[in-house]
């Protein structure tokens, strides 16, 4: 049996896409070496940020993300993966220029509300505030997304990206905890389920802690490209 | 300050290669995503066993180790570095025809040794019989390396390869217990260190329990990836 080349288009940021392969690993049913997914990794930290740039605050990430595409194809990669969320704004730019389809996780979180919760209406989205103003969610989303009020995503940003962040190592409880405030205050508004859009999120939260359903999209592209790389059809690009 | 992108020759294990992508983030002193090394990975799995092809049972892995060596260069790759401590025994060869220096995992133990256990006469090895066949560890290092006696090695193999081995995801109490017995009977050849000759084998291994130090080339590896990655120059290829 054949199998596709994964390519992660990676380094948004380092620790995520480490998490991503590993998630790819351990959700491969191996008995040996040879039966496990065939992937190519970039791992470039140095892409500009991509919040800063939706924002308007710096360059754009779309040409170093374009040429980091054409070295994954280089080296091999038949279809792209991206562990950041926030780079999912420019999917469409991307694939445009790319040589090879790249999987949408925005596309596959749709595919799974559709088939596991019907009937959700409202979703709560903790994500950056790149992926919110550049409303990449509701672009691919069929149900209502509901965000964090202004404070709160202020709040939201400092405990993922700030100095004594998820990113820089702490997952404090006093972390945790400002995060579970900010879902109860979701929660008011009627949201029955919650989107970690962030890899750093998915690993903090808890759905007993949380109670709610917790949707993560970085986990649904591990198991998107363990299905690809066993050589089933590319069905949810673009 | 300019870095150099590190290539990762890997897939030999898959599990081995997120190993050493986690530990070189995690090695790396950065605030932000930007400062994190640049790396690019090849994780094919499908590479031919390298202890089969040492003991004559197989087929060749070099061919396919060299091609991803060229799709790493492909992809901007300017050193290699291979998780994989059995294919070492191939680095003379994959060095001859690779268009970047490869970093020589067991040279950089014997450089550690020689400034960190300056006293030590005899150490012993746990590694893969392919290894042990190859004398990859002995033909770079200076002091004494002892292996373990036949039906030790064996059982080395199966607790690390075998159907319920370590590889497998089994690190039960009786798997590390078989493995500490055998380097109870290196410890009675004299031996004042060990080499943890396989990632598996530096994650289920304790210092206090074994009671000797562990040397742990992949982690020399990651360390090293660390500091060429930050611009520094390759001292330590062939």
């Amino acid at each position: 049996m054949s199998q596709k080349v994964i390519g992660i288009l990676g380094g948004m940021g380092p620790a995520a896409t480490g998490e991503l392969f590993n998630r790819i690993v351990n959700n491969t049913v191996a008995k040996t070496d040879q039966e496990h997914v065939n992937m190519v990794v970039i791992n470039d930290p140095q892409i500009p940020d991509r919040t800063k740039y939706i924002l308007g605050h710096g360059p754009s990430p779309i040409p170093r993300l374009l040429n980091n595409i054409k070295k994954l194809y280089y080296a091999g990669a038949e279809v792209v993966i991206m562990p950041c969320m926030t780079a999912h704004s420019f999917i469409d730019e991307l694939n445009n220029e790319s040589p090879i389809p790249i999987v949408n996780a925005v596309k596959l979180l749709d595919q799974h509300l559709d088939s596991n919760f019907p009937k959700t209406e409202k979703i709560g989205l903790l994500a950056t505030t790149g992926s919110v103003r550049s409303e990449v969610y509701s672009r691919f989303i069929s149900k209502n997304i509901i965000v964090p009020d202004y404070m709160d995503q202020e709040r939201l940003m400092e405990t993922i990206y700030g100095e004594n962040g998820i990113k820089a190592g702490n997952v404090s409880p006093e972390k945790t905890n400002e995060i579970l405030r900010i879902i109860d205050r979701l929660r008011e508004k009627g949201i029955q389920s919650v989107i970690a859009g962030c890899t750093e999120l998915s690993l903090v939260l808890d759905e007993n802690t949380v109670n709610l359903p917790i949707l993560d999209p970085v986990m649904l592209l591990a198991k998107e490209a363990v299905r690809i790389g066993n050589n089933y059809s590319v069905t949810t690009v673009n």
